[in-house]
């Protein structure tokens, strides 16, 4: 996969633009990677362990993880990434993502009671397209479900007053489901599509580490200290990773103090001119999507 | 003051660019307009009494304001208005803004006890260039304070070990003093250089009332169903206000619910292509002001 990246302040008004405009290519189904991406960006979001580090207030904890899953969500993200950095929240940090990405009718099914849930009802609900309301069945209408196996047959609670019997090849879990029958209630395993959610996942590796793991095409960290967005010219294309520091250190502290390098193909300041001595972690996620959302093709 | 405004989906590229590249006009201090502005963009934000129509818990409440009070200082936003749209909370949102504005030093100063404080340390601190920490004073810093006769001597509490008599005609009350001699201690009135803080008017009047009497060159309204920001073309000059909607309703709504019309400069959609069903009111101010501060001349 090509990669491309140059940066230069002579260049300002062409790069502006080239930031912007430049025309996204199709990214066809390579080998290794999800099959069913065709065209445009799959977002990978990378968040450190030490989020809270500076947050105690356990209700302003949970808060503020739905903050990052909210980001998420507006923005389409589909991967998020926690790496070590020296927190203590990982497991926190994951089951509240997880939590608020799951449809409302499947959370009592897929989440026991737990003490890190407690307050998981402060983060406001996500609203993506795969958190549907109990509504009348159409055929076609795909929704997220749970398979649970009964006798020889195969259910799946997918949010309404009855289970549906699961056609064709499918495993019990989680799962995503298409209605192919209303009388009776018959649906087949699918996958999504547009935009369905996002996958969490703690590698408890570090940064550099983490990000080798997530295999991507184009490694964006953000930094105060790094290039201003707008003189920026960068190809986003595949899989795109944005790496966020943590409360009090910064992406390349961070690297540092676990003794690792790693060469990103631009270290962005998409918060140019910024009046505040720093920017928090969930702010930073929040802008910076913003930001390169407007770099979408759709 | 001109004002220009077009917008085009043939003219992508090119619109895509000028958003983005138009030099900013200087804004040369205009009959009636702070005289200090010398060039480039101010910003002003509107945002409903409704802000927390949604939000109960008292914490998260506070939290919330300290989100609004965040965005506007990253971005460097001069101007916070609050605009009547049916809610029941312009004073507390005025008075937690103000708050979260005030260096940590003049706040027992300004603000007598009140319930509404309650949870204001919840909201992050803004470490905006007037929140200075105690130091040895340096001749020609400039801090905020807060001047009080004693006897017929005025000082100021700047924030250090010991007050600073005002020289040159001043008034009690907060100010922004410049120190002119360390031993003794002596400060001036004067105004501050570059991004301060911002001011907050509750105008307790609808929102075109408000606009009006905000006396903008540009005004902007934030809506899902607005124009594409990649596709605007808009000059932002002079004093620019963002208006925000509500939890509930968006501004078109509101404005039709008080039976009011308001020609906007243009209604932009700054996030295109959004995944969630909604975009709540704090999310909007930053990802809005996020995309926006590409715009500044700075």
């Amino acid at each position: 996969m090509q990669k491309f990246f140059t940066t230069s302040k002579s260049r300002r008004v062409e790069t502006f633009e080239s930031l912007l405009n430049r025309p996204l290519k199709h990214h066809h189904s390579l080998p290794g990677k999800r099959e069913l991406r065709m065209a445009g960006i799959t977002w990978h979001v990378f968040i450190p362990d030490s989020l809270l580090e500076e947050t105690h207030d356990p209700k302003l904890r949970a808060y503020k993880v739905g903050q990052i899953a909210r980001a998420a969500a507006i923005f389409g993200v589909e991967h998020i990434w926690i790496y070590r950095a020296g927190g203590r929240d990982g497991r926190f940090i994951k089951t509240l993502l997880e939590y608020a990405e799951t449809p409302q009718y499947l959370r009592k099914r897929l989440f026991p009671l737990m003490p890190e849930l407690r307050y998981a009802g402060v983060m406001p609900p996500l609203q993506i397209p795969s958190h549907k309301p109990k509504e009348s069945p159409r055929i076609g209408e795909i929704r997220e479900g749970f398979a649970y196996r009964k006798g020889k047959k195969l259910f799946a609670d997918i949010g309404l007053d009855r289970p549906a019997l699961v056609k064709g090849v499918a495993q019990e879990g989680r799962g995503t489901f298409k209605v192919i029958s209303v009388k009776p209630l018959r649906v087949v395993p699918t996958k999504p599509e547009g935009y369905w959610g996002y996958k969490v996942h703690l590698t408890r590796m570090t940064l550099a580490k983490t990000l080798k793991k997530a295999n991507l095409d184009v490694v964006i960290a953000t930094s105060r200290k790094g290039v201003d967005v707008r003189r920026a010219d960068v190809t986003l294309e595949g899989d795109v990773g944005i790496v966020f520091g943590s409360p009090r250190r910064g992406v390349m502290e961070i690297l540092r103090e676990f003794n690792e390098d790693y060469e990103f193909d631009v270290i962005l300041n998409t918060i140019p001119g910024q009046k505040t001595k720093t920017v928090r972690t969930e702010e930073a996620v929040l802008a910076t999507l913003a930001v390169l959302n407007l770099m979408r093709g759709d």
